[in-house]
C-alpha cells in the first residue's frame, strides 16, 4: 500500500510517498510543486495539475491524505489555496486514489499522541519513524511526509 | 465572439452563452450543472470538470466572465465552492477561454450604472438587453445570464 501525503497550496505544495508493509514504512519521494507569482493564477492552476498527475503517475499511491483546509486571517489567500486544492483533488479522483482528509488535530494525535504537539515535534516523531537520516529540505515537503505517515497510520486503523 | 457566464458552485453551477457580434448581443443558451449532496465531495468536483467541459467544447466561447468569491459567514461553503472554482478555472484554461473576474459592484455598475441595483434591477436589464421574452429558470442561471453579458460589456470597453 502506497500512501501519497499532501500539503496543499497554490505556491508551494508540498507531497511526500510513503510505501507501507505490514508495519514496515518507507519513504519512497519527497518534494514540492512549485509555481511562479510572475504567471497568471489559471497559469498556476493548470501547472499545479500537470504536475500532480505526473507524480501520481510515476508513483500510483493507493490513498492520500491531504490537510484540510483551517480558514486562516488572509481569506484572499484561502481562497486561492482551496482553488488549488480543487485541482489537486480532481486529480487524485482521475488516478483513483482514495482520498482522506486529516485535520492538524487528527495528524498531531495519530503522529504523537499529543493534540497540541509542536512542528518540531512531528517532525521529529516523523523522522523517527521513517527512520530518515536526512533533514527534509522544506517545511512543505515535512508537513507532506507527516501527512503521509500519519494517513497510513490512520488508514490502518479504519481498514 | 461568445462569452460564458458561470456563477460558481458545487451543489448548483450556472452557465450562459452570449453571442456578440457589433452591438447585437444574443443568448444562445443558458443553463445549470448540478451536483448530489448524496455523493462524495471527490465525485461532485469530477462531474463539474466533465460537464464544464461538454459545455465548452459545445460552444467553444473566447472569454470567461466568472464572479470573484466574496467570503460569506459560511467558510465551510466557501472552501467548496473555491475548490469547485479551480476546476472551473482548469476546465477553461484547457479550452483557451481567456478568464475575466467579476465583482458584483462590477457587474451592477456596467448594467444598470448603479452599485447598489437589485437582483430583480439586475435580472430586468439583462432581459431587456438580450431581449428575452421568457423567465429565466433557475437563479443561478439568471446570475450566469447577467455575468456574460456584463462580461461582453466589459471585454468590449478593454479591448
Amino acid at each position: 500500500m502506497k500512501v501519497i501525503g499532501i500539503d496543499p497550496g497554490y505556491a508551494i505544495i508540498g507531497y511526500a510517498i510513503v510505501d507501507v508493509e505490514k508495519n514496515r514504512r518507507k519513504l519512497l519521494k519527497y518534494g514540492t510543486i512549485e509555481t511562479s507569482p510572475k504567471i497568471e493564477f489559471p497559469d498556476r492552476i493548470c501547472k499545479i495539475y500537470n504536475e500532480m498527475n505526473d507524480v501520481l503517475k510515476n508513483f500510483t499511491p493507493d490513498f492520500a491524505s491531504i490537510e484540510s483546509l483551517l480558514f486562516q486571517n488572509n481569506q484572499k489567500t484561502a481562497i486561492k489555496v482551496a482553488e488549488a486544492r480543487g485541482v489537486i483533488i480532481l486529480s487524485l479522483k482521475n488516478f483513483g486514489v482514495k482520498i482522506f482528509e486529516l485535520t492538524p488535530l487528527q495528524l498531531k494525535c495519530s503522529l504523537t499522541g499529543y493534540g497540541k504537539a509542536t512542528k518540531q515535534q512531528i517532525i521529529l516523531m516523523t523522522k523517527k519513524i521513517l527512520n530518515l537520516k536526512e533533514t527534509i529540505k522544506t517545511d512543505d515537503a515535512a508537513d507532506a511526509c507527516a501527512l503521509a505517515l500519519s494517513g497510513s497510520l490512520f488508514i490502518n486503523n479504519v481498514n
